[in-house]
């Protein structure tokens, strides 16, 4: 399979939905993309596992990376891609391969960038972390990920999205005594001691800091329950799970400690967590960008691979085509002029042209 | 497989539990029951699938029914029987095979009793009602069944246990809408709403009828709670399957039209019920049997077969030794002065003797 990086960034994105690759299975999609990136002269492309790095080497003062994940949830009867009045239609149009499309047209097509440009696409994002191939290039090639600055071009509607929230997910227990259901007052039924728990979710009242002049949301949720032995016995056991999204101005040992603190006298198990990002944009390589691309910036709420640069002490925003809310849905779908916006705008700063509204 | 009717009931108890029979595999205990019994000439034996009843045919003015089922649940590597210091330990000592030895040594040695007797082994008993053996007895042969007055052999402790109590389940249901759960504000997460389902249940002050002298009980609880889409979503629904237990001075349709009264303004949906059974102890025969047995009736909490017999038309009783509480656990067991004791009261009634304390 090959794609073709001098098609416009539509039809390359449409090129690149419809090589399949459900995370796990990136192999064809990233075989294509080396092989349209090697023959460029002005890159530097490397290769691990299935993800695949491409820099300039211009001496330039900054370097910057644009990055973007391959991989995508499973396909729902939504492949291949369809093209409707301006709309392109698919599995990963705007999760994002659109953003892809974008970094890979401006691979082939800026040779002399202002800035030296890392161009990393890797595998994994939309699984468990510790599959994640930028994870996993942390690790193996920190080198292919030094940097000043990173866009991680997953869809924000063309809209600069700082930083991001944390999220973590604990186990929240109530613990009861079986006894037969027939004979309820010899136990003590744990389902309606969880209600205690549910009291608490329901009057929890969700903070929204200002941090860098960004809104952040948080917000305490049950995203799980289970309880129940049999059709005739008191539940001793019911668990809660709950997901806890939580502002980049609480690291996730204080966002841990927080939750414990509003579950005071439960038995609490954190089961996962991921810190956040602060969104970073009085940096000043953070502020050329926004300058550059114009807009007004505001918060990421959902958790995304900007973290991982964040803990690589790397300032990063995200910012691609594609409404981000359509992700994961069977009726996924991209705005053709919503892809050539935003190659334009990261085309100027790349180039170092101010930014000035078309 | 064989059983010896003569043996005494103790003995016999456990070589009726080393017949394994969970239910469904009835088989071989039926015909070891069956072959037992044909050779006596006072009884006329049929046999239904598992089920085998015998009768009297004395001409008596009243026909009493002796019940019980020869089934177990799953055996919980507690097989075979052991006798340990005047106890008898194993699966389906205490429900209900002490009481079915009861009634086979009656049938086998008792042959000119002051009341016509029939005897009703039967099977699956402890599955769903639609596979129950005197369920399916009732309708193909109704005419077995006939009496004035029936006796279930089920443990109580040797005392006589009044009617029982109704059973219902139903699933309450809290609806929400989805949303991702890093913008949860977006969506209205169904399980925090459940949280008012649990409300209902914690405030419920459970009905503690008096019925014909006796003192029932009811309960309603959640034996179940499940609800979530995945570890990152608003979840759109959530089930509370509550079980509600029932004097038996409400019908299950008053018990539904209740359960729906308590739970208005959620979605409440019956996937059960069992209508109970009034103690009938001013009954003739019930008062009979009272006398003759001695003892101080008790409601029945738990639903039993006697409310089969009650939508017959016949007056039952719960009646047999062993603690019901030891039903269906690994450590069940039955003494074996208990049985005799059961074996001994009953005799006494069938012989026409009246009661004296030992």
């Amino acid at each position: 399979m090959q794609v073709d990086l001098f098609a416009d960034a539509a039809d390359l994105t449409a090129q690149l939905v419809d090589i399949e690759s459900v995370s796990g299975a990136e192999g064809p999609i990233a075989d294509a993309i080396e092989a349209a990136l090697r023959p460029l002269p002005h890159l530097s492309v490397e290769r691990d596992g299935h993800a695949v790095v491409a820099r300039t080497g211009l001496g330039r003062a900054e370097r910057v990376i644009l990055a973007g994940h391959i991989d995508t949830v499973p396909v729902a009867g939504n492949l291949p891609s369809r093209l409707s009045q301006g709309v392109l239609h698919g599995c990963g149009t705007a999760d994002m391969k659109a953003g892809v499309a974008v970094a890979l047209r401006l691979a082939a097509t800026v040779p002399e960038p202002a800035r030296d440009v890392t161009f990393v696409f890797y595998d994994c994002e939309e699984v468990e972390a510790e599959r994640n191939g930028l994870l996993r290039l942390s690790r193996r090639r920190p080198d292919l990920l030094d940097g000043d600055f990173a866009v991680l071009m997953e869809p924000t509607g063309d809209v600069v999205e700082g930083g991001c929230q944390g999220t973590m997910r604990a186990q929240i227990r109530a613990a009861g005594r079986r006894a037969h259901s027939a004979r309820s007052w010899l136990g003590r039924n744990a389902i309606h001691e969880a209600g205690g728990i549910l009291d608490v979710l329901r009057g929890y009242q969700p903070r929204q800091p200002q941090i860098d002049g960004l809104a952040y949301h948080e917000g305490l949720n049950a995203v799980a329950i289970s309880g129940g032995v049999a059709m005739n016995v008191i539940p001793d056991e019911c668990v809660v799970t709950v997901n806890f999204r939580f502002a980049p101005d609480r690291s996730a040992a204080d966002a841990e400690a927080y939750l414990r603190e509003v579950f005071a006298g439960w038995d609490v198990q954190v089961t996962d967590s991921a810190g956040g990002a602060r969104p970073g944009l009085a940096e000043p390589a953070a502020a050329a960008f926004v300058a550059a691309v114009g807009g007004t910036p505001r918060a990421k709420l959902g958790w995304t691979d900007v973290a991982r640069f964040d803990a690589l002490g790397i300032p990063a925003v995200n910012f691609g085509p594609g409404d981000p809310q359509l992700a994961h849905t069977r009726d996924e779908h991209v705005e053709v002029a919503a892809i050539a916006e935003c190659e334009a705008r990261m085309r100027r700063w790349l180039s170092g042209q101010p930014f000035s509204e078309a």
